[in-house]
């Protein structure tokens, strides 16, 4: 049924594996074994409307397989930044790729390459690739945390993504953490990704600069508030600038807070943190265990292994690859 | 390998299944389809010690064998108070429990009844119960929430209990709801439990007490305050008193934003819900709904059943039967 038997016995068999995000897309020809082979990366521009678009990612994959030498593929994954619906095979997503609404990708993919493919949302398809190939390799029971412009969660149950009704992505970033804190475009206040995601860093630490008259920050920032960002912040703190201390803590306080839900929800072997704010998981990751010793006594929380992701921008295309070889139940199971 | 070949033709193979708790320990036997046959209680009397314990326990299952003109079992599935240790077979909870510490119940009833037996947490069986022959039956993403004495939570997944690192069952009912919230005997403060279950609801209508001196619980407590309980507060709340509306309404919305939690980490089909307080789920669930519906954009949540559950008291039972079969691989799927 799939084209396994149209390579020659010389070929490696490959899969495609997609990483469609607002910016950028790239593509990947993986080896079943999970090793990158060729990638290419072009602008997404989903502005100039979906049909250019499909072309580019069309374009993309055979560029890809030229640089293997190779017309086919056994599959084609693609993670794409969400809402997406799996089940229909469409991306609607026109807040991150304007005018991208109902879009069919799957089935004009599957036409073109005569293979299957399957669409996931982004995050879960990096989760699928750390489980496969990173830090959360042959884990069980995997839960790992985005933090970045906004903050994104997977869990990845015995190899499969955890997925709620009608193929639902969960949203643990949107987990209410203060019932009295800031409102949230989602509808609710006081959400985890209002607490913790880099732009909201940014403004706390804009609230209280004019407490802090000395603060390194006044400098790293141009003495224009509107220009901090977190990576200035990380940086002071880690010349002990007072208020960008004050900002970590905040930060790693209220990151603990839902790494204790998470704890009780999930129970998870492996916590896995990625994206930017955690480029600093150093400065976070001891209070966060500190807290979740302090606070989870019902739950082996202190068994639960606090890591930074492995595969940094590469672990969408690698967990795509996951998800099609999955499709094709062509993975073997991994050691435990 | 298991004693399936010993009933004769006219027998109808049986399975056990056992609900252990605090105060009674129950077994009915059931046939593969989820039928309850015979069932028989009796006090626990666990501070007796284990070893008596596990006497009443086989006795209790001769008996139920012995009313359905049995000798001979497929399984026994155990749901039990937690802590328990599902992969050593043992029960480890002198909390609920006194004197059972590390006390194996698996080995012993498998060599008695030559059959296999697993154990798990009550609450895990109850919503396996539901999943069966409930108010859940054959939903793919199932969540339960018992709100008694204390909250607890259970996720079965396509048929399976959701499990943490080492077997261990999740605790959703420690979800912090509230940072600034009670202490909890957890460690932490503000969990839900603090601020939902019975007895809370009851510590905050008395601390609230003297400032209603016409409300109604003063005559439902008989004038003494510490003898209010969460079922007076709901009995005035039908009759609009305005301290019972009060607390009815505070727990509707704590209730509402731990299942805002739930929908974002889990999007389950449906949530049930079980135990004392949910008893009076009409005055609370609406509440829920409308929180869940404005709180929950990025998620379907407005599609999530919020249904009391059905079975009662016969969940745990039921649950534990099925989980038997399932080990003995005789279930068959369910639809869908």
């Amino acid at each position: 049924m799939y084209p396994l038997a149209n390579f020659s016995a010389e070929d490696t068999p490959i899969v495609i594996g997609i990483d469609l995000g607002g910016t950028n897309v790239r593509a990947a020809a993986l080896d079943p074994a999970g090793n990158i082979l060729a990638s290419f990366q072009m602008l997404t521009r989903a502005h100039r409307g979906p049909t250019e678009g499909l072309a580019r990612i069309t374009d993309l994959i055979q560029r890809t397989l030229a640089a293997c030498s190779q017309t086919q593929t056994l599959g084609i994954g693609i993670g794409s930044t969400s809402p997406i619906d799996r089940s229909r095979g469409t991306i609607n997503n026109p807040y991150t790729l304007p005018t991208w609404s109902n879009v069919p990708i799957v089935a004009p993919l599957a036409e073109t390459f005569a293979c299957p493919v399957v669409l996931e949302n982004d995050a879960d398809m990096a989760a699928l690739g750390e489980y496969w190939r990173g830090a959360g390799q042959g884990v069980a029971n995997l839960y790992a945390v985005t933090v970045g412009t906004g903050v994104g969660t997977a869990a990845i149950l015995d190899g499969q993504i955890l997925r709620g009704r009608d193929g639902s992505h969960p949203e643990g970033g949107h987990q209410v953490i203060d019932p009295s804190g800031p409102p949230c475009y989602c509808g609710s206040y006081g959400c985890w990704e209002q607490l913790i995601a880099g732009p909201n860093l940014a403004i706390y630490a804009q609230q209280r600069l004019a407490e802090f008259p000395d603060s390194e920050l006044w400098k790293q920032c141009g003495y224009d508030p509107a220009k901090l960002d977190a990576r200035m912040i990380f940086a002071a703190a880690r010349h002990s600038d007072p208020l960008a201390e004050a900002v970590v803590k905040r930060t790693a306080n209220y990151l603990a807070l839902g790494i204790v839900n998470i704890a009780h929800f999930f129970c998870p072997e492996v916590i896995l943190f990625t994206g930017g704010v955690m480029t600093d998981h150093d400065l976070l990751l001891p209070q966060v265990a500190a807290t979740l010793a302090e606070r989870s006594l019902l739950v082996p929380a202190d068994q639960i292994r606090l890591l930074p992701a492995a595969l940094g921008g590469e672990a969408p295309l690698i967990g795509a690859a996951y998800a099609i070889l999955q499709e094709l139940n062509l993975v073997e199971s991994l050691p435990r």
